[in-house]
């Protein structure tokens, strides 16, 4: 079973076709002024002077942080999905412009980063816990096999294995010892096997995966050796856990440490054990994937819950107002996800999947495409925010760039990126996994799915093939010429040649609420329309958002709203807000709550912080019995 | 008006006595232990060697804060208000010989401080902002008050003049601008005004408050000096508003920044107010006042709701798992209600007075009277603390020192000097400002208050007089003999001799809620019982303790549980916890929640955190319909 690749997919969606020539029209281009640092009052970028630096072409002074390399990697790799569906010849030109100058800044022996070649040739892998050589090197990887699938040129993918091959000489068995600080290599190293067939690449990724957490940490080694100096201080006080090397990867229970780094390595992991259908490594995954969205993870789809360390911290600890949920992360669940999908093809994995991208990783980036979320918060009150120190590291509006600019490029790699894990296939199998509109031609079998609000119709041509249709979570499907749904998948068997199918998808509005231990939470609810989790904003609702009530029984109608240019509408309901009358001076009594029926306006929370800086709440208070007017209690 | 001394007081309560003498019998004696460097395991303290080294006795090395004198000289406050109670002789030496080693360490003229005099002499007031020369000086001076009113002797308070002259001589108008970083010297010279009647100390305090915020900034000046050095540095992005510099103090409309300094600079102003009846500083202080207790205090009477700088934030900001509400700042805030009420007798100071003490206050120190809390949480889960870093600063048991050791000894000298502000008298009227068992004879009149549970006798010998008494909040005052309460305050006309007057007081409970604003109490309820706010702790109630829901009609029954010897009982009142039966492996789901009846277990917020670690909780989910058994919504 195979994902059909995003490079063979036409996406026709309304939702997702806009994000996708956002990412390709507006969000590609000012990233490519950004790294070049031709934007005026962005955080300052000096991404491609580096490698001119590196390339012998500049005399300039490297800046920027140790990983700056990656935002290029990533920019190049999103630009090869957009280059896959539509050969534009400027920025195919680029494209090359761009890999020439990395090709460049390869050093002879095949060795490719900017800061060590520039700043500290003498430090090459000498704190792989913090130097990210391993990390940059594989984003190099995968916009090299990203770019090799869109245009058939294989000059990036050689700088890739020329590298990657340095590194096999030098990790692995009877080798030096070592594994990345920050994971990515690993599933890198796999994409770089699944074009290339080396099997070197696998079995390298395999050796940084069992490596890790086994005998003496070598992180701990490293800071032993004479002439170590931490490039970043405050991680002198993280532990082994921190990195994810704190056990070997099988006995690992629970997800621990960095978000993004834990994501990336069970990412590699899934990949790996499904290669080699290694049964221990099997259950880590799951075990691990379980306790990520079982008792980790935002109802956003956004994990690690600490800003110190962008970390995950312990089951159910998911404030909402000092939550970090870094859209990175989030992206990382998504690929792990739908790498668990192909080890095991439940359909829960796709759950998550959707509520990840629907939510958390939409949100990431704002509507003009020029600024982004790095922290996905689920609650703001703006003047708490600029003055409770404890929350600096919420922003009540998108930004336009970051000093760590590891997300703006993610986003745009991940929404370029994501029809690559909507359909996959294998001899006589086709599973559609996400019903989102598009079409693909693979192996002589042509398939287009297209919509019209909850009409959907589906197009095969070829086979004979069994096709299976996901339900999504909180949706209805009928379909007349699918049979009963089993665990979750609707199918019929395509006899081959051209035919049709329709049937209809209706998103399903609920209120939701967390496992009692969620201690943030307790008799708090929102709001989930399909996949799509809505929020409340100061712009459409008496503020504070606090004093606001949403009955259990609440019923809701759906809007379009002429700012949210999307078919996602606006909802809304009767509710209450506890009124403030009383309480002039007052800060706590005894007195009875007096509830005001109130309309409330929910927004999808992927689209909050678009119309100016107001307040904002995901999870509001449930009042569970119906009140009448003015009713006290 | 003025407040019967804590000198002249005899205490008697069954909960303040047994308080006091664990101070006396416990507390003091084992941090004199602490401040000699003698206890295992608890944070070093080497308080005295500094002051033998600055004294020329001994040639160890300067060890501690630069604000480590202030620890000693809170104690000496401490132990005189015991001294004044019960001339123990052996303590008695102790002070002696103590105050013979301050005045050995006195430099000739008249500074002292043994960090500056030991390792930067150079540097003497060269950094007003952070050096906590002018604090130590003000603790100086507040020892000194108290050991002359307990013992008449000199020797102390003629060192505190001796360095008060010298710090008239250099500071105020044409002469050096200053005024302190850390202020509590104002409060403190007018404490020795009072004593001294030395006009040049009243007006010193005067010169600091007056000077404050006007002009140019003067830590502004300091930072730009040659040489500068930050002893804090973590200080250089502190804004004037955290010192309370931003803006004359009569213009300050909100209360900022450091919590304690903010409520030692508002007593001081207080204090002069009222001596100088100035209409616009009254009003300040009024307006500082209000905008603390009813915008930014904790329902326990805590304030300053941010670790980071421990400070005030804003309006409404009050989280209970991430509370600092440090001890020594509601301790402040005890010194700012006592002075506002001699500024304008109005009760309701005396109901946040009482709010503080039995709640932030007593919960400072446990039971053992050797452990302490510096950080008061209004909601604990251990492994949320220990695997969260936001939440480092909060602890989960009491701890037996701190590197900033400020808290302990703090609450050493008011729960000592506490009865200090309990009477007030003057020419023909006597205010009994809160209910604690005590007696005192001043200017011939006698009064003595005991009481037996809820039945109080009040005799007064003397006179004639007006009695008026203060009815605390949320308790009933029944008392034949008074007249209908006005503004508070029950009243009778003692005609003189001796005579009895009987009444009771019962203490009501209640649950309490929060303004609609306070965006972290939505929803959630609290239980007091008189001035008491009450708690649960895991080791009563079923944990998680966040699904526990308390019905807004919950009848509470008293009882009695040993392991807590006070006059305190706990509660207990039937109502649910949401079961997780059906949220195996969930973390979010749209099922209703199943409501199981549930006994509920509270004990005084006191004294959580004495019976080991484990979960605690001060604001419960409200159940606003009463529900029958296994009611599903």
């Amino acid at each position: 079973m195979k994902f059909v690749p995003a490079s063979c997919i036409k996406l026709d969606d309304p939702l997702w076709s806009k994000q996708f020539d956002l990412v390709r029209n507006v969000v590609l281009p000012h990233m490519w002024e950004i790294l070049n640092g031709r934007v005026e009052n962005a955080e300052k970028s000096r991404c491609i002077e580096n490698f001119k630096i590196a390339a012998g072409l500049s005399n300039a002074q490297y800046y920027g942080p140790v990983f700056g390399d990656s935002d290029l990697y990533k920019w190049l790799e999103a630009v090869s999905y957009c280059l896959a569906l539509d050969n534009d010849p400027r920025l195919n030109d680029l494209c090359d412009q761009v890999i020439d100058l990395i090709e460049a800044a390869q050093q002879p022996d095949g060795y490719l980063n900017t800061y060590f070649t520039v700043v500290a040739p003498e430090k090459r892998w000498t704190n792989l816990m913090e130097g990210h050589e391993l990390y940059c090197a594989g984003h190099l990887m995968e916009a090299a096999v990203a770019h090799y699938q869109a245009t058939r040129k294989v000059k990036l993918l050689d700088v890739a294995c020329r590298f990657a091959d340095l590194i096999h000489s030098i990790f692995g068995t009877d080798k030096r010892r070592g594994y990345p600080g920050h994971p990515e290599i690993e599933l890198a190293l796999i994409r770089l096997y699944e074009v290339t067939c080396k099997e070197r690449y696998l079995s390298l990724a395999g050796y940084f995966i069992n490596e890790r957490g086994v005998g003496k940490n070598i992180f701990e080694e490293e800071r032993q050796q004479d002439g170590h100096a931490y490039i970043f201080p405050e991680m002198e006080h993280f532990k082994a856990d921190y990195f994810q090397s704190h056990l070997p990867v099988r006995e690992q229970l629970r997800v621990t440490g960095h978000a993004v780094r834990a994501m990336y390595l069970f990412s590699g992991m899934a990949d790996f054990a499904r290669l080699t259908n290694d049964p221990a490594l099997i259950e880590a995954c799951k075990r691990l994937y379980e306790n990520t969205v079982s008792r980790q993870m935002y109802v956003t789809g956004g994990v690690g819950s600490a800003c110190s360390g962008e970390r995950f911290t312990v089951d159910f600890d998911l404030p909402s107002d000092s939550a970090y949920a870094e859209s990175c992360a989030s992206i990382g669940l998504m690929l792990f996800s739908s790498r668990m999908w192909l080890l095991d093809p439940r359909k829960s994995y796709y759950d998550v999947w959707e509520q990840v991208l629907h939510n958390n990783v939409l949100s990431g980036m704002g509507r003009d495409g020029k600024h982004f979320f790095y922290v996905n918060p689920l609650e703001v009150v703006p003047q708490t925010v600029s003055s409770n120190p404890m929350l600096s590291h919420v922003k009540t509006q998108r930004q336009k760039w970051f000093g760590v600019a590891c997300c703006p490029p993610n986003l745009a790699r991940i929404l370029t990126s994501m029809c690559g894990y909507i359909y996959a296939l294998d001899n006589d199998r086709l599973y559609i996994l996400s019903h989102i509109g598009s079409s693909f031609e693979q192996g002589g079998l042509y398939v287009k799915l297209c919509h019209d609000g909850d009409t959907y119709t589906l197009m095969v041509d070829g086979g004979p093939t069994d096709v299976f249709l996901r339900l999504p979570e909180n949706s209805e499907l009928i379909g007349d010429q699918f049979g009963n749904p089993s665990n979750g998948y609707f199918s019929l068997h395509h006899a081959g040649g051209k035919r049709q199918y329709s049937y209809s998808l209706k998103p399903v509005i609920r209120l939701l609420r967390a496992h009692p231990s969620v201690s943030a939470l307790t008799g708090k609810t929102c709001v989930q329309r399909g996949q799509t989790i809505y929020c409340v904003e100061g712009s459409d609702n008496e503020v504070p958002l606090s004093a606001l009530r949403l009955p259990v029984d609440a019923v809701f109608t759906e809007e379009k709203a002429d700012w949210l240019q999307e078919d996602l509408p606006i909802l809304k309901t009767t509710g209450y807000s506890v009124s403030d009358l009383n309480w002039e001076k007052k800060l706590y009594d005894s007195q009875p709550c007096v509830y005001e029926p109130r309309e409330i306006t929910f927004i999808p929370y992927s689209h909050w912080g678009n119309r100016g800086e107001n307040e904002m709440r995901v999870w509001l208070t449930e009042k569970q019995a119906k009140s009448n007017i003015q009713e006290s209690e």
